[in-house]
């Protein structure tokens, strides 16, 4: 495939200003276009996205659903326009600090913005995904590098989204997709993209944040890398719902293959849990699942052997995965268990993620210092997850919660972290290598906010504001206001 | 001076837990004792700040009293809590994506953070400045670089300052002082911290913000380097009040001997603005006034030769910069004038900021079509600021501002930009170079953020909760509410 960049990139810079301008019922439509049109063409793309990626129809259906409500999502957050973040300062001639102008602030889109897609998620987390949603809700130009998982859907949806833009009235440059590591490196480094997002390996979002950190005018490049999620339960927890949390580990580690970057990779369990048989035959009947392209499948081979071939593990499940003669795979879970003190001589294999339905029971004394080997053991996770008794409290408990939020973006209790909800209070990003950026997050509405930046005005006629900012407020959106003849109220009081 | 590295690193370290986990009233009274501390010291603190720094005393009493100020600004922040960002998603099973667990976000502190001070600003950009008053509200130890501009200065305040919220019962390690560059390097890339800040020249702040970014987990870092602050007067401006355009803009200009990092560098003026002589004798009024120190002056009168013995540029009031036995300098300001298009044909001279009280005036024909020049002259910009007729409008105008949001991060009207209020509204950043961030503020309480990550609570039992999370709200901060039962609003209705 032949592709003029030049032309991409002039066009995107091209549309960004106009793009910026839109006015929010107008930007809100658009995105609602792009959600009408995707679920128009749900039958054609699902039936792509399951050839080349694998995965099931139920799971890909709801994957379109969901990104068809994000884009929704996004179009009420537009409308809404808390996300402006918008504050006036009435001018005071009288206040603390000496004469306070009137100063008005609010957010306004970054430009242009790099989007790299996941190859796991071939809708929620690729072309029309979370991180385009929030790029287009925000007022920025996307250009869309696709992942070379599924190139076909990539160039599909691509002409869906941009075709339901244009129909929209939205500025020709508002989507683009560029194919090619090649092609997003070199958008990546160009003066006109003023912000970076990518959803893959750590290797390769460590790259790319090396880049946009490098540029002559850096970026932000907000890169969701790796994260293996461990999971605690306690005695009291198992006693209470045993069965119920085995049944409920093995669907989290399987779905989609294991290939889901908030799967569960750890289980820390106390020594005499007796989970071994449910764990065991909940995973004998999951049934072989394709996993998403050859790499990813020889990747995931050589892992489990690794592990498998480690001193101290014991298998609990062995599973399977059988590599065809294209080179794709479909495995079974692998379920295996090793002591902590196994876990702590054997770091340097077994903290290692493994993209795939494997996942490692850590078995351990009831008196173990979890919280104080918890920042041992792992760096930074998308999210960390506590099974506790109902009425189960004391200092061991709160302070496992304490250090695992030091650890983890969301942190989780008697559920389990795959399949993220997307709303308001949503977290996924997490301290490194979780994410390059852990003030930030990919999921949610809060994710509109990593493509903005503020810009205060101050002294300016009516006239010249723009429509947010105006004391007219023609959009009706939250302005907060600090008016004059405030003064510093509680530490004058203290 | 020999300094411990480690003992401050781990000093930091231990204190960073117990200070986040601070109650509102005790971490506001503590920033409060500071500022009362700052007061209380005030005559010896500017006594030596005056011999270090050459400073006037009204202004470096009035700049300690806004750091002070500050402080009791970002106290009151504390205890309001919005700066938490609470976000509270009601468990709904009928939610449009599926069922929607508890979902609750809060901002918490990153840990321990690296402030390096600036020269310019030996109260307010310094030890007891904006970055630490905004790292300390948010729950974050400090580990101030002082800067080697006025060292003693940084020990006494570094002292007020520790000594204070120790009597406040703030944890040992909340607040260290480290000196040297080495130092600060090497504070900026251990693990145990987790941001940096910084205020100053473009090729430091660069330097600094490549290593957090190369470090093995890079940490956020939030640099103000150089900024030009262009000011456009239009021709109705003039007409209306020139006299006292010509006064402000050499008090601007002059003010601290230039030494400002919003310092007005350009004027751009219409061909016949007739303000020379109004400009001309209000700076032959100024007194000299020292600069900073000795590398500053010299660095300073280097670049003013430079400007002065460029071709095309005319003398409006030459000014003058003596260095004295001490290596210590004495300005007056410097005001030259050149055409629009000397300043595009000698742009490698001319745009590169001078720190110092120089000025360019910048000729331009009534129809120069300024709007679409900015982009071609300037990079990134803290400020940028138009002068406009009372009651002026159109397309140009609204070009030019139009075009300044893209370049800057505060636009101003009718004013000037040095002198940065301290308020909820205020933006002090930009596009690089102005800062190496400009997604984030390092004056007004907004500032804060930039020392923040979120964390998110799912399904958590109300007494694991984090007391801004629980329902109860045993803080009384603002919790933005999602109820179950609502819908995709906005898009369901287009």
């Amino acid at each position: 495939m032949t592709q003029d960049l030049e032309a991409i990139l002039t066009a995107a810079d091209a549309a960004a200003r106009s793009f910026a301008d839109t006015e929010p019922h107008a930007r809100a439509k658009a995105l609602v276009a792009v959600a009408d049109a995707l679920e128009a063409n749900a039958d054609e793309l699902v039936g792509i996205a399951m050839d080349e990626t694998g995965l099931g129809e139920p799971r890909l259906r709801g994957e379109l659903t969901r990104t068809a409500v994000q884009l929704r999502l996004f179009a009420d957050t537009v409308v809404a326009g808390a996300y402006l973040d918008v504050r006036i300062d009435a001018a005071d001639p009288g206040f603390v600090l000496g004469v306070r102008p009137d100063v008005r602030r609010y957010l306004v889109p970054l430009g242009p913005v790099v989007n790299f897609a996941a190859s796991n998620f071939p809708f929620a987390f690729s072309v029309a995904g979370g991180d385009t949603a929030s790029a287009l809700a925000a007022g920025c130009p996307v250009i869309l590098k696709g992942h070379s998982g599924h190139p076909e859907l990539s160039r599909r949806t691509a002409e869906v989204v941009a075709d339901a833009l244009a129909g929209a009235g939205m500025p020709a440059g508002t989507f683009q997709l560029v194919t090619g590591q090649e092609a997003g490196v070199a958008v990546l480094k160009d003066a006109r993209v003023k912000a970076g997002s990518f959803t893959g390996s750590i290797p390769a979002g460590r790259m790319l944040a090396d880049i946009a950190a490098a540029r002559p005018a850096p970026i932000p490049f907000f890169g969701e890398l790796g994260s293996v999620n461990p999971v605690f339960a306690t005695q009291a927890a198992i006693d209470e719902r045993g069965a119920v949390i085995a049944a409920g580990y093995v669907t989290s580690v399987s779905g989609s293959a294991g290939q889901l970057c908030t799967k569960p990779g750890f289980l820390f369990l106390p020594y005499g849990h007796g989970l071994d048989e449910a764990i065991a035959s909940a995973a004998a009947e999951v049934a072989p699942h394709r996993m998403l392209n050859p790499r990813i499948a020889a990747g995931y081979r050589q892992r489990r052997e690794v592990i498998l071939g480690t001193q101290g593990v014991r298998v609990i499940h062995a599973g399977d995965i059988e590599i065809h003669g294209d080179g794709q795979g479909s495995a079974t879970p692998t379920i295996v268990a090793v002591s902590l003190e196994t876990l702590l001589d054997e770091r340097d294999t077994l903290l290692e993620e493994a993209f795939g339905p494997l996942s490692i029971l850590v078995e351990h004394g009831a008196d173990a210092a979890l919280a104080e080997l918890v920042p041992q053991l792992f760096e930074g996770n998308l999210t960390a997850t506590v099974h506790a008794g109902g009425d189960e409290a004391g200092g061991a408990l709160e302070a496992l919660v304490r250090v695992l939020t030091e650890h983890a973006g969301r942190v989780l209790f008697d559920g389990w972290p795959t399949g993220v909800a997307v709303t308001p209070a949503m977290q996924h990003g997490g301290p490194w290598p979780a994410t390059t950026n852990d003030s930030s997050t990919s999921v949610g509405t809060a994710a509109i906010t990593r493509f903005l930046r503020p810009v205060a005005y101050q002294g300016a006629p009516e006239a010249l504001l723009p429509a947010p900012l105006k004391t007219a407020n023609p959009w009706g959106v939250p302005q907060s206001f600090s008016p004059a003849g405030e003064s510093v109220h509680w530490g004058s009081k203290a």
